[in-house]
């Protein structure tokens, strides 16, 4: 019943949302790349749009695009992975500066990203084709866990104003005692909750609002909140031992790092961990290393098995040179 | 671009999600009744559906399920309304005793809810045929506020920390000074964000897994924290004067009622008003009353025009009797 209920869609689920910019265009990312196959998901927060692909997809489309490149699919994909990651972990920083991507709105609600790029010199062209996502995975991928997030920060809220009232209480103690401020600036005023929440709802709510319609505002802090939820659910949904769930859980950086979510369901992380940092933005060394490693191999024909399986591409037919 | 982006839509979206059990599925239902029309929203996190109707549908549907109804729509809406406001409203303590309501998935992924009950001695029957509801929609009703509430959520969390390390402070300067606690018990630990943000998550996610799938866990603080947000960004949307919005959201449980939402679009909510209570609950007085005074009048052929003419009944056809 849900989308991304799958192996490869709980690792996906397991990822960040980013906010990325594709020409102009704020969007919220989310994307996991295996071993010849990727699945991305894409939204303004008025739309969401997704495309799975599989290793015989991509070589198809590769060699459509691409039509005097002659590369094993893999070798092909490790080049994708490498110059579109920094687009779709925000950080186009550490973009390849010949690469050019852009995004175009199709009629019928599609919506086209193009990246072009060179490779040994050649062009290189790529477009991923991205439909609206069934409400399934919206409801998947962000209406649960952003309920479940608001339910977290509601009892935080809850609980840290608890303490303040116990605050309080220990401050009247030494007060009823004659203690008094040495420094009359540290002097606080008692905690009410319900005028507290008044009072920031008149002035959250005008800022929030007044905000350009582009911010999206999926910042750090929900970005570690939504890993810690989502994680946990995929790791429960894997039996995983309760006591290794809450372990993961209280690493720092955890929730946000790919890492758990597909340890808990299995997955060689090899190559999550290294497209994938805990802060959610691609670690530039090891993605360049990694591509070092693997484009030369793959780019002689080569029959070896993938170091890394993946959940699709082990279905699919290896096929090492386009025909 | 938006779903419910139209008027009836602004003031949809400042309605409540409500937890309802129809035939033991628990769902979350938001719902809005104008003169003769109606527009629902039903979903169980999994999937959204929605049913938009107007008064030309409502009278062939009525007509095609009430062979021997003969009623004016109006009539025949204020009953219907009567009768399924307290199961859309999740209070079922004020249903009509004689009324049955069942759901059924079909295929397709639709749903429909079916209603049997009496009008005047006669057989009453209505069903709600919800189809998938668009991911546009699910983002307006959904994704948007619910990300907003998460950083609404999240800055209160901050602030209450900064209150704490404020409080502590003071404690301390007391503490410093010689001040000592009269009672032990009062003793508070000083307050640390990340220790506190680490034990939290540890306790709470587990719970939060541990509960029952049907839980959907949109409570009551949430669903005033949804109805601010969606008050608010209505109002700006708008154009109201600034300070009336303000004034509307200091106003305690302003934001459940449906009242700030549909006065904030220029629209009469004297019907509202009866119909959704600031809890997010029928209010059964009213609601009889308010019948009461409907049904006779428009058991009578009347061609008097509606008292609250609503957003869509008003460009169809007004039909006294089925014919």
């Amino acid at each position: 019943m849900e989308a991304g209920g799958s192996l490869a869609g709980d690792v996906l689920l397991g990822q960040p949302w980013i906010p990325v910019s594709v020409s102009g265009c704020q969007l919220l990312a989310k994307s996991w790349f295996g071993e010849t196959t990727y699945h991305i998901l894409l939204s303004d927060l008025h739309s969401v749009w997704e495309e799975r692909m599989d290793a015989e997809a991509i070589q198809i489309r590769a060699k459509d695009l691409n039509k005097r490149l002659q590369a094993p699919v893999k070798a092909f994909f490790s080049y994708l992975y490498e110059v579109v990651q920094p687009f779709l972990s925000g950080d186009n920083s550490g973009a390849d500066s010949k690469a050019q991507i852009s995004l175009t709105k199709q009629e019928g609600g599609n919506i086209s990203i193009g990246l072009k790029s060179k490779l040994e010199g050649l062009p290189f062209h790529w477009e991923f084709h991205c439909i609206p996502a069934p409400v399934t995975l919206v409801c998947v991928q962000l209406v649960r866990p952003l309920l479940a997030m608001s339910r977290l920060l509601q009892q935080q809220v809850d609980q840290l104003g608890g303490l303040l009232v116990r605050k309080d209480a220990e401050i009247l103690d030494y007060k009823e005692n004659g203690a008094t401020l040495t420094r009359e600036r540290l002097q606080t005023d008692v905690f009410e909750e319900h005028t507290f929440r008044q009072d920031f709802m008149a002035k959250a709510l005008p800022l929030l609002c007044a905000e350009r319609p582009d911010v999206l505002g999926f910042d750090a802090d929900l970005q570690r909140l939504y890993g810690a939820v989502v994680t946990h659910r995929t790791a429960r949904k894997r039996k995983l031992p309760e006591e290794r769930v809450v372990e993961e859980l209280q690493t720092e950086g955890a929730a946000l790092s790919s890492s758990p979510a597909a340890k808990s369901v299995g997955v060689d992380t090899a190559g999550d961990d290294r497209k994938q940092s805990h802060n959610g933005q691609v670690d530039e060394a090891e993605a360049k290393t990694a591509s070092k490693q693997t484009v030369p191999q793959s780019l002689a024909v080569s029959s070896e098995p993938a170091e890394r399986p993946s959940t699709k591409s082990k279905k699919k037919k290896k096929v090492g040179l386009f025909r």
